[in-house]
């Protein structure tokens, strides 16, 4: 949530006459997106959105994440558009960064979703999962239950500051998902961080999903089970089955999960919990005593991987074996 | 440059039913202003500014700043005007905080203005100095003269790490401000922080002023001191004369300084220097060490002090006396 890397107006302008966007009216850094810096720009021909890659995000990535946005929107997903620049590319350069040109999305996204919004989040990421079928660029999960045991590694020295005895659950559920992870499961496109800052509305009606600089090639239910993590949980970390439920019938709608895809929920859920928590925790253990900006919270994650531990079937999600 | 405050769609939305400008399409919060949240709202009208007032920001003062945004923009000077609510009051509730929404402003603001780009900022000062005239309202400036000795107060203990010295050239400095400051100089509204990201050009023309958070009545020819250290100094820190030169004599077409003012002109920008210098170095010293934010350098206004203190008279800064 901030501008890392600042454009001077002279080196945007310049910038811009690769594109045909018209004259350059106003752009602002805005605070969307944590591992980025993201400009709104107005121009003649309308809204804009900039972004400077910064190093968190691999260069030769790239062009997975922009030939993606413009593969599922050709499709008809409502996600930005990557803007083609004079010579066909959507790739630049500016302010020493790799830098794109992406459309501009209406929308609102919503700190305290509700069952119907939840709804058109699952709707939304069955249909996702379809377009995605016929893409042709793969992308490995660089944050799969393959790089937890080295997430835990940067954690562990201080993790029990956090929490006491954080770490020795940490360990005892990693071995516990490495024996248990499904490896047969039907993979794809899957968007990997769709959270409600990623998923806009207008209104009751989904307008856009956005951010997919963590879209790769994985087990499409593992997708779920992060949207799970992210949607279907009140603010005292209580899992709202009504939430669930609603997110998991819109989905199988359009995508109806599997047998096996149903029975690996928990698990796949767990493992989602544990991503989040370990990136969390790398992350707020990195932060200097008494910084101003405070990263998020690893200990919902803990909570949420309680609430997944004492799962006992898909139906405690809301919905049928 | 921060959101100190984030926002609900939910309780946005309720807000603007207090207001006619349409439907919300879209908010995102800004990096703009150091002291407030702020958000760039798109609605079916447009675009527009919703301000969150931060505690650094006095709330008996926001009627102030409000209205004088008001009396400027109806006379003329291009500056962002507050948008009455459905009962024709500018001030509101949002979030737990004082809120205002004001007009857009065009433009992007130069992260290196040239001389032409100094003229016309000393135009626009000038002009903002007459339209202020006639303002009823007053505000002593709560950063003059008389607050810099307990500025001085809060940093002292630390002063010398951030440059060995630089505690007892303060006091030296303010013992010689506080015998020489001119008492009898004309009076009136000053913006008293009209930096380069406070004014938005389109192509070469100034296309508006914004932030009047500073805004306050004290000698006007101390506003123009303010800006020539803002907008005359090179990246490393030494008078551009041509800079000067271009701004007071724009400035002066307008308003012609008096012989008085031009005699105080070496002191005052000594003044506006020690006043920049201080926030600074509190700002500085109030950040934890290895904080992610980095606040701004509080030696490059002890360059500038030096360069003020070297003056002999106001040709220095490029005009006769």
């Amino acid at each position: 949530m901030a501008v890392y890397t600042d454009v001077a107006a002279d080196d945007l302008n310049k910038f811009l006459t690769g594109y045909e966007i018209g004259e350059l009216r106003s752009y602002k850094g805005i605070a969307e997106g944590v591992e980025n810096s993201n400009f709104l720009l107005h121009t003649a021909a309308g809204s804009f959105i900039l972004t400077l890659y910064e190093k968190r995000v691999t260069e030769k990535d790239l062009p997975f994440f922009l030939a993606l946005m413009e593969h599922l929107h050709a499709r008809g997903i409502t996600c930005p558009q990557p803007v083609k620049n004079k010579r066909g590319g959507v790739l630049g350069r500016l302010a020493g960064r790799p830098a794109a040109i992406v459309t501009f999305l209406d929308g609102l996204w919503l700190r305290r979703p509700n069952a119907g919004n939840c709804a058109a989040v699952g709707e939304a990421l069955a249909r996702l999962h379809l377009a995605g079928a016929d893409f042709k660029m793969r992308r490995p999960n660089t944050l799969s239950i393959k790089s937890w045991r080295l997430l835990y590694e940067h954690a562990k020295d201080r993790g029990d500051a956090v929490r006491p005895g954080l770490c020795a659950e940490i360990v005892k559920e990693l071995d516990a998902l490495e024996k248990s992870w499904p490896r047969d499961l039907p993979q794809g496109i899957i968007h990997a961080d769709l959270f409600p800052d990623n998923v806009f509305f207008l209104g009751d009606k989904l307008s856009g999903l956005i951010d997919f600089y963590f879209a790769c090639t994985d087990t499409l239910a593992y997708d779920v089970a992060v949207c799970l993590n992210a949607w279907c949980f009140e603010s005292d970390h209580s899992y709202n089955v009504t939430k669930g439920r609603a997110l998991l019938k819109a989905y199988a709608k359009s995508r109806p999960l599997s047998v096996a895809e149903r029975a690996a929920l928990p698990v796949l859920s767990r493992g989602a919990a544990m991503r989040f928590l370990l990136t969390r925790l790398v992350d707020w253990l990195a932060v200097p005593d008494g910084a101003l900006v405070k990263p998020k919270d690893p200990l919902e994650y803990f909570r949420k991987l309680r609430f997944h531990q004492s799962v006992k079937s898909v139906s405690d999600y809301g919905v049928d074996r």
